[in-house]
């Protein structure tokens, strides 16, 4: 039996990453069970993050340093045009809730049309990262709250900086 | 680098499959790109299925003889025990519609508590298959409307003999 | 300039009217503001109804009588057959919530596969109606509850006698 | 100033409770800091429960002996009725998903067009008892599968024992 | 028998347009089974818009040649004022997902409380324009992307000339 | 027995209240029943209000002088530190629809992260109060239409001179 695959599989896991969260942090945990590689593409073309683009991919390398297969870069334009370029066989994506559900569904739907080949897997937040997200994580910091738990260390000391100075 | 995870990708498809539709088929036509083994799971335990469970098996074997990769058995009881015994990584899941997501949602965070190493991926049906039930080919069927285009011509053929007769 | 559809628009209204709601009622009324003829189409093969087919259809008929474009008749087999032989232009369907929404979309998807021709037209349940389910209904009566203004006259004293007797 | 409304505060927790789980005993926690009596009514009127009504109190009972402001009682007919008796001044209910949702705002609204002057309260699930159902808890015991964490452990042994004997 | 609603049935169909889509197209394509004539009114006051309101305008003209009944115009100000002035009886509204469906209820509420004799309808859309939004085309076609069979071709044309001059 | 609870009451209902609502004073309206103070905390730190804090704040006054458990003020900052600084045990909000209650799911589970002692209770809106959203209001003022029944009367003039001048 030959097989038709690639032996390599290779998953892109798109994101702002503004900044990166427990919550994408066990996805990308997960990931690596059944990727080979998984690239982590920090989406350039954003305004108004908090972080640029060159602190949101140096915090992800802090936080993938346990990780061999995962690689961080940043990616412009269509991220079906990037997954390609990669030749990735697949794109990652968290679910945290309904909604979340149907807009990546619509991107799913259209990922489809433009890449016949190129597939799109879901994964499940867990229930405990299920409320995680970096509009309230930068909320809760702007006001001194504790984000401790809800994303790594070094990420924490970096919203502090961001937002308070030293 | 020494890889921590198993070479070989499996990933087990539960379901009822009464009967295999091509929904079901584009869920495993796609499953096979990324698994080197995908394990079609049919469930016994369910009552006012149409077809036996030894039916439902053989409709699958025979829509799935084009893939060498994929291996169609019948499993009882809770399925992360039958995940674990086959030795599978992953369980695969479609997705049609925000109800579906719901429940699925349920059922993913039941079995990350029963068993944190076997991960769930979701796949969106494709926008041609969203429609797709068992339930309203089974009534289509019924009334003498034509399923063709929703499931494998075998299992028309199946469906027709079921309800109306040879 | 020469007319490519009908002159008469003739619409459909199915469902099972087990029995009869002011909710029903207020999507007839506004129906017949747009089509020439409403054909409110009864269910015939339903499990469990509490009225027979027969009581459902008089009450409808006793509901109606106000208007002359509706005309109440029951089906049995493929509601998308029964529109044909009517010749009909039209489904509609009235949408209380989002999982009316969901359902009803892989309906009319199903419809739309089977015959492109026909077209569903969903309408918005009034607020005031919103909440009325005939479950609920049948609930509320069973113990000794008051459901006027949630449905005709003629059906609250049906409703009576059927669960508590003359 | 005078109180236009009674000093007491009681809300009435209704629901199967086939058993009562943790995200049932979560709800009852929360509850009663609001609340200075919470009264859980147990529903009587239900087909195909494991555990007959009689058991279902006990097992809330003993769930809720820390409790001297919860009281469990069961109820049978229309819920708004029994809240009247009880003179009550609000329901409590627990959320857990967007299909919960829906289908209990209906029921409130319904309650509302009842009785006005009866208020309910919903409250989110936590995080961790999100996918909890008791539908889920049987079967994950019924294949031999661990409930613990998920309900009390007096439960769990009644659990054990009604599916697999002492 | 006397008719107590007109003859003539104009629907106003209401949108941004920017730029007309193949989902668009097919609910102009649809309504005009059941309207005498469809009204597409391009709303005026909308920031951000890729193509001035003229330019909207000009390439729904130049979509809807082939529809006789169809007139494309601006609206200003309150859409039910508008709906009143072309003494239309109905909207015409698009559905695609559970998102669309809770703006659109709350839309259909609020005109209902406006004007209780003007209705609105829903047309779902067909599943192979499930995941076509302006957005997406706007983005798609921005980095080289292929929108053919999302858009009519001379919106196509209009698309890249606007994003990557001639 | 010994309470270990406070025997006051305190809610908190956070907002923006660009103006003060119909819905708004129906969720105010049922919270008295509960709670012994009702603290209106409307919330300072929003861009693009049509009226500026201390007007949102004396809209709610005049709307809420029948009222005297209910007190309002301005908060800052996180609505969490707020709460304890009211030393408050609660915090009400109404829900209309499936989106508000997704966003608010996760608001709830951040909130039980940061402060596991304070409770989110959550009222759904009355059904002739759904649609009603600050947006749609202002919407329908600035085009002269009618929000008669939508808002307190004045609301309304404050509406209309700040949209019309006198």
């Amino acid at each position: 039996m030959t097989k038709k695959f690639p032996q390599e599989r290779i998953a892109v896991y798109p994101g702002v990453f503004d900044p990166v969260t427990n919550g994408h942090m066990d996805i990308i945990d997960r990931s690596v069970r059944i990727f080979d590689r998984v690239i982590v593409a920090v989406a350039g073309n954003r305004p108004q993050t908090i972080f640029t683009l060159e602190e949101r991919i140096n915090l992800l390398i802090q936080s993938t340093t346990a990780y061999p297969q995962v690689q961080v870069t940043s990616f412009e334009g269509l991220l079906i045009d990037f997954v390609r370029e990669q030749q990735a066989n697949a794109i990652i994506r968290g679910l945290r809730a309904v909604s979340d559900f149907e807009l990546e569904f619509q991107y799913a739907l259209m990922n489809q049309h433009l890449a016949e080949d190129i597939e799109t897997f879901f994964m499940m937040s867990r229930s405990r990262f299920m409320f995680i997200t970096t509009a309230a994580i930068k909320q809760v910091i702007r006001f001194h709250g504790c984000v401790h738990d809800l994303v790594p260390e070094h990420v924490e000391n970096a919203l502090w900086e961001k937002f308070h100075g030293q």
